[in-house]
């Protein structure tokens, strides 16, 4: 199996990320990695595209045997590049990205690098997992990576239906405090948060961008956060119609 | 009406874009407006957050009437800031992000900072719409202008359910060319792109993503894009509930 399955490990921290290496170490156990990262760290940049410059990559040392490029745009840009040009002649079986460090549930699904990497693969067609951490410091991501490599032995068994992503949560928990994993929804709570404005020494103004973001028990059984926040590993299938249907019931029956 | 309704507009193209002139002095004629707009061309930055920098806002001459602020941030920055920051004191009745150059049908809708701006102020919980004109060159923002002023009254009257952003776009015709409007679905029509490599002077080579994102008839009768192809304006509504239901019925079913 090592030798055949070909998993691109891909994130939105930058290549020299010790949870990339984590996870990209931990996936070489059951496929030949490529990691293909951005060069620099790149979080809460969503889905951002290059589209009107040129992009950069080159060959950067990596963990022995695996084969990795830094590249100078977003992690949508790496997913992309990764899957239409550096690997076009050999197509990855599976696309891991992460292990992030903070989580990427709820509202936060939105705004990951993480996750919009992953669902570059996911649109072209391929197998894609996002991986995150719900720490900001100290991490341990051996029990994340542990679990990435059962989620992928799963996924390569068991293939979703394209354009589709499992996005995972692990909580900040030994591996023997982990209750096990839920199937979960994407949170829709909000943060508490706000802009702080203060003076630079000049007297101009500027904005910060604060708010409490823990995972939050949000009151729904099924969500993701209320997983986390409970001690489990949260999965979460996302997909990239936003069409509301909602939506479209109220609209059918306007009049302008 | 005039004196009571606030207004809120926002873009990605920038402050100085003529597509934000023409929207904002159309719905001015129904209401206060307050333009909150990038200094700078966002374009394709999707819901890009500015989290580890500061924000810088500045007041910026616009039309007669209408007070207008230039943001160092992104789009989704400036749709935020406005409503939890600049307005918070009198909150938007309605925001409008737009008229983009260039149309945010399909998968554009995921990429799109037009609609992250107006997805800001819907996650916020107001009513919020993106306007974007099917066209690159030599456009003509008139009657997608008058077509929002149309469409600014009707949610004005028949508010939309929290969450969701109508994401408008229009076929760059004349107004009596254009055929009506439809109620559509996302399409999830891929582009026909690729990267094209070259080297700079100094042999180094890099990267640039090119494709042909002409909103060709996709074939689905329900799609924008193919309402977009037919010579209708196009409204679908977003929201920003990631979670695939069919992917949360396949996954209960995973033992790992």
């Amino acid at each position: 199996m090592k030798d055949k399955i070909r998993i691109l490990v891909v994130n939105d921290d930058g290549y020299f990320a010790k949870g990339i290496h984590a996870l990209a170490e931990a996936l070489s156990g059951i496929g030949k990695v490529t990691v293909v990262a951005p060069d620099s760290q790149k979080s809460a940049v969503s889905h951002l595209l290059t589209i009107t410059d040129s992009i950069r990559v080159r060959e950067v040392p990596f963990s022995d045997g695996i084969k990795a490029y830094a590249v100078s745009g977003s992690p949508a840009d790496c997913g992309k590049i990764a899957v239409a040009s550096l690997m076009k002649a050999n197509p990855p079986d599976l696309v891991a990205s992460g292990i992030n460090l903070g989580n990427n549930a709820g509202l936060n699904a939105i705004y990951s690098g993480t996750v919009a990497a992953a669902a570059e693969a996911a649109m072209a067609g391929l197998q894609a997992f996002a991986i995150s951490l719900d720490a900001f410091s100290n991490p341990d991501f051996g029990p994340a990576a542990d679990f990435s490599v059962k989620f992928a032995k799963y996924l390569l068994r068991n293939p979703l239906p394209k354009g589709i992503v499992a996005n995972i949560n692990v909580p900040a928990l030994p591996a023997e405090k982990i209750k096990g994993f839920k199937i979960s929804e994407q949170s829709m709570l909000r943060y508490n948060e706000w802009y702080a404005s203060r003076n630079d020494i000049y007297g101009r103004s500027h904005y910060w961008l604060e708010g409490q973001y823990a995972a939050v028990n949000d009151g729904n059984a099924d969500s993701d956060i209320f997983a986390l926040a409970a001690g489990y590993i949260s999965i979460t299938p996302l997909h990239f119609d936003l069409t509301s249907r909602k939506g479209i019931e109220i609209l059918k029956r306007i009049t302008l």
